[in-house]
């Protein structure tokens, strides 16, 4: 009765990421790596469930053949039926251990005594999700010996560069988020509801194509409207839009966990036409930022890019014009890698993925125009295909 | 051009909350208490956006007739259009905090010094979600003559008895989880890609009912299918069911962030006898767990009366059979204060709400069956009006 759960990648690629882990832990000294990231967690071992409101700890240790996972006893087949790992490297904690006076990093820190392990250095996600002080507070004290490390973005840095399968989920997430779009600019009207609208757009998301379903996205599409497109991250509330608003759509497809962001502008009417003018100054700062990536450029240097396109308008820009992306479990899709802003220096290369959103923020309205897209061997490839312009109706 | 977002409680109710608030800070000895859980920032200053990727904190302290808000600058407007907090009380850091060398904490803790706090007691939610390790150890290197206590839950506790107008949101929530309810079992079928099945209960669980649209949920509707029935936390996938195989749908309804939650198990054909016999039994529990509930009993007399009438069945249960709910972001919609299980004394009041879901796990299949509830003068009010029973189709 059932079926195993289709696993998205093969034991070899898995493999690969934890050499590439393991070879990094060595250049930083690390002899054990404790991650609590969900996407980390996942990227490492597979393991995909809506689970992560309690503590789940993945360990690597330098030389082991698999990672060894540590989640609640109630998903233990969870972890059977979506990882990698043989049956003896998936552990349990008790439920006295969940939002009680034990700690699972207390039930970690006696295996890792256990194993032989008290007395090592030890890497910790310091500003990782799901690693909450009191967590890291309680390793601390059941392992003083442990010399303990700050490893935020050492698997994050593994994930930056993509295979081609990973790329592959990449694409399909695009052609789902470029239909939402079409759903949602399509339900998006004058006396609609917007949380009418908003479970459209999600209906299409997980819908997906008729080749690939949707996975739930790590950020709800964001919908502000009217004088909220001022405000990036508000959501749908129960209004009706209204004549001449302004609407932002920003969604993303996902497949397999591999987020496809993509963002559009709409006026329910005439816009301004200094809405116009703005909308057209930054499709043009897009396609220049577009233009300038290509291996060996650095991030700094696609915004570069972008900043002397818009210099002399009055689109202005102070935060980053995007983020690396990929995997991606709430709150975020953003990879917390390599940024599109002045002074990061990270180089490009190919099989790197971005979302290139300069979002632009006005008194009275926001216009949002992005892209996701992957670095070729010498430009970008957008996974999205859609108008890249004001949308009006 | 638009509007103001409608705001769901007045500031009479914000005020009181701040009050019980600063009574429970004097209690602890607290001067300063910093908050992170997006779910309590919201409690206490109605601050409602999908933006809880980067650091926002919440400053109480004792004497202060509003909380002050620390927000990333371009979630300014979020804040001015959401919050009950007058313009001098939102406080922004620029982007160079953002995923880079310095820390919004580090920016709290010199406006902590220049308020003439930085010698206080302060309170900070150690194992609140959004507080990383590094976020706590920024706060205590830049303020070192603090004194940091840990007050994780404070607010949980006086979130755990909710007002009427709380309550009124959950009725609407329940009423949204039942018609989702619907529109699944209706989706769920032999043939149909699940996530299609999960399109369709996010379509309803937004576009909620004639009176009141619905929020996001803080959890994924939860839909595993076939063995995965036996892993309450897997999402949906790609396949199609099966003829013969159990789904397990959880979802909640929500309005203004509160939570209904609802449970139900189905099978595509006949279950096995002994199906029909677990299903028999935990709805007995179930209904004898609701007949428990009144003031002035525990939440562990309540889980007796559960583990009582299942008593001498092939029905086993190690995990809480319940949690109380209410407010919700990602990751999760329990509220981390009271729970059904054993050991836990919390006294049972009047308006407290809670998710009563005896999920059991055999080998080959789960089934669970929940409702949520509020305490009444004498009883329980669930939300929604569902067929307590295992749906055959």
């Amino acid at each position: 009765m059932g079926q195993l759960v289709r696993r998205p990648f093969d034991d070899a690629e898995y493999r690969e990421r934890l050499r590439e882990t393991q070879l990094r832990m060595g250049e930083r000294g690390l002899d054990v790596l404790l991650l609590t990231d969900p996407a980390n967690v996942y990227y490492l071992s597979g393991y995909d469930a809506y689970s992560f409101y309690t503590p789940q700890i993945l360990i690597v240790t330098a030389e082991s053949a698999q990672p060894v996972g540590v989640w609640r006893e109630q998903d233990y087949r969870c972890a059977t039926e979506t990882t990698w790992l043989d049956d003896e490297n998936v552990l349990l904690y008790t439920d006295d251990y969940v939002d009680a006076e034990r700690h699972p990093m207390e039930f970690v820190a006696d295996l890792l005594r256990d194993r032989g392990d008290a007395g090592t250095t030890v890497g910790v996600e310091m500003d990782a999700y799901y690693l909450s002080a009191r967590a890291y507070r309680a390793l601390h004290r059941a392992l003083p010996e442990a010399t303990l490390r700050d490893a935020t973005g050492l698997v994050n840095g593994v994930r930056l560069v993509k295979s081609d399968r990973e790329v592959d989920y990449h694409r399909h997430a695009g052609k789902i988020a470029e239909r939402a779009m079409r759903v949602g600019v399509e339900a998006i009207d004058v006396g609609v509801r917007q949380s009418e609208a908003a479970g459209a757009v999600y209906d299409a998301l997980l819908s997906g194509t008729a080749e690939t379903g949707g996975d739930y996205p790590a950020i709800v599409p964001l919908m502000p409207s009217g004088r909220g497109t001022g405000s990036p991250h508000l959501t749908w509330t129960d209004e009706a839009y209204e004549a001449g608003e302004p609407v932002i759509l920003e969604l993303a497809g996902v497949v397999n966990r591999y987020h496809s962001p993509l963002a559009r502008t709409m006026f329910l009417g005439e816009p301004p036409a200094e809405a116009r003018e703005a909308a057209a100054v930054i499709v043009e700062g897009l396609e220049a930022a577009l233009d300038a990536v290509e291996p060996g450029v650095t991030c700094e240097a696609v915004e570069r890019a972008w900043r002397e396109r818009i210099e002399g308008t009055r689109v202005e820009k102070e935060s980053r014009i995007g983020y690396s992306t990929g995997i991606g479990y709430p709150p975020t899709w953003i990879e917390r890698t390599a940024n599109i802003r002045p002074g990061d220096e990270t180089v490009l290369e190919e099989n790197m993925v971005f979302h290139l959103i300069p979002g632009v923020w006005f008194d009275d309205y926001g216009i949002e125009i992005s892209e996701s897209f992957r670095v070729t061997g010498d430009g970008a490839e957008t996974f999205a295909d859609f108008p890249r312009e004001l949308i009006v109706k």
